[in-house]
């Protein structure tokens, strides 16, 4: 299928990850749809439209509306902190489901969906598709899972080909400022003290610009099943605290709590990238380096303006 | 909880599986519903239900009719050969979570989901729940995986526990006769021949009466969770027919096929029944010399009434 004739509805269009596809879709070539639950920002070359995707109604209204030939779903319940075990993540399990249906009824012929590395067992260090044993220690990475593979059996009943892609931790220019590094960067523009614990967790962060090619990769492929999006770089949370702090100059003030430590937030979560180059030849291109100096010159931009205060909270 | 105040929907009541569980729950001491799409036979000390569950308005008004307090949902789809890749396990899927909903809705405290072996990787030899990637090969199986993960979130989301179970391959009187062993059993008591292909595959078979008190338990204990029902014991085809051609007194003459495999189709398929042993002190107590014999005799007392034809095609 050329991509000219590709016209791809983005559900969570104006979320953090979805945003990120939408210009990188635009200039693809393809007819791009996007649907958001209230005023979006107007973005070149999208055409917006207005839903609330947990209605059945909406859902139905605007797949017919749009009828597309491609599905990139990332929106879900993402509140930062509170994601994990809302009861809100089943509501958006079995919208997703319903979503496939209507898009399979609507002729749809490729279905990309937006999961989780909450996904596998946080106990499995490396984690990879074939190998690594499914075992989500919360609400969330159980109804990603079961989304993720309700999407693929919806697919499969219907004959179109279905992608599910778990992003490990992505982060960049417009990730919600309860995030640990916009509040690690906000705190010390402002001059603050830096409060966070657990600073030894390893995580897999992956640039948002690289989550947005890697979906959209994905999306214009014919490949079916499940893709980690990570980088296999392990990166400590302490490392992190150092980047952001030498990329603003240095001396940031900071104090070690001990926390509550989550019994699903595991120490190491690192993913395997190898099957999404495989598949794909996509490569991750911005390092943690490059990523957190983007991430700390967009914060000073936005702070120069907008004279909000930091959170005063932090969660990954 | 007392079991005298257990109130439980049993659902595919008068299917090869649920019914086998019903006499058990109904001796526990439980008040037992159950339900089915067409008549089924009366069962002593259970109450039946005429619903079709693949329809919306009949699952919500079961449910507030009988207002259960445990939920035993076996009911899927299972025509034997076709299961694997029809669009019906779809159905089921969105119908088991929308059932899953109402039961939460209701008051619901404990639900038993029944799985299936095919959720695993077929290629991992011997399935820990926590250690086997859950890389279903088929329809069915990612729907049951979706179904089962899915079951989990709704029930932690509404505060009641979920089980999930894992049944291998079950095996007994009562299993539909398309099937291999009651195919075997009965073409040779018709004195035919039997013609059957891959004989080399591995299996974990396990008597339909340990499955059903494996259920039970199960159900009236209050462990959340994947549990494997099986036996750990590995078996092959050919050693299954040779079991069934001993118990009739031998002689009875076999044609090997060369037969299309299929890809889903795993070499060795058995389950690590540890997890179960720990969680439920529950064993497999009839192995398969005693319930080839028992099933062998089954079917000697139904083919000296019943003079139908044995079926010409059989599947796993």
């Amino acid at each position: 299928m050329r991509v000219e004739d590709v016209r791809v509805l983005v559900t969570g269009g104006s979320g953090f990850i979805a945003s990120g596809c939408l210009p990188l879709l635009v200039s693809a070539g393809a007819d791009v749809h996007a649907v958001s639950r209230g005023a979006a920002a107007a973005t070149e070359g999208v055409t917006w439209h207005r839903a609330d995707l947990l209605d059945a109604r909406d859902r139905q209204a605007l797949m017919e509306h749009v009828g597309p030939t491609h599905l990139l779903h990332a929106a879900w319940y993402s509140t930062p902190g509170r994601f994990w075990d809302s009861v809100s993540n089943v509501k958006w399990l079995t919208a997703s489901l319903d979503l496939a249906e209507l898009f399979g009824r609507a002729g749809g012929r490729r279905a990309l969906g937006v999961g989780s590395c909450a996904e596998y067992d946080p106990c499995s260090g490396v984690c990879r598709e074939d190998a690594t044993p499914a075992l989500p220690a919360n609400l969330y990475g159980r109804s990603k899972l079961a989304a993720g593979q309700g999407l693929l059996a919806v697919g499969a009943a219907f004959g179109y080909a279905t992608a599910w892609a778990r992003v490990f931790a992505p982060y960049g220019p417009g990730e919600p400022d309860e995030k640990l590094i916009p509040y690690a960067i906000r705190t010390w523009l402002a001059g603050g003290i830096v409060r966070c614990g657990d600073l030894q967790r390893v995580r897999d962060f992956v640039y948002i610009e690289d989550v947005a090619r890697a979906l959209v990769r994905l999306l214009l492929l014919d490949a079916s099943g499940v893709f980690n999006v990570c980088t296999g770089v392990p990166v400590t949370l302490a490392e992190v605290l150092y980047r952001i702090d030498r990329a603003l100059g240095g001396g940031g003030r900071m104090e070690e709590q001990v926390r509550e430590v989550r019994g699903d937030d595991p120490l190491i979560l690192v993913g395997d990238p190898s099957c999404m180059a495989t598949v794909s030849e996509w490569q991750p291109r911005i390092d943690i380096v490059e990523g957190i100096e983007r991430t700390v010159d967009y914060w000073r931009k936005v702070d120069a303006t907008d004279h909000s205060r930091p959170k005063t909270k932090s969660s990954l």
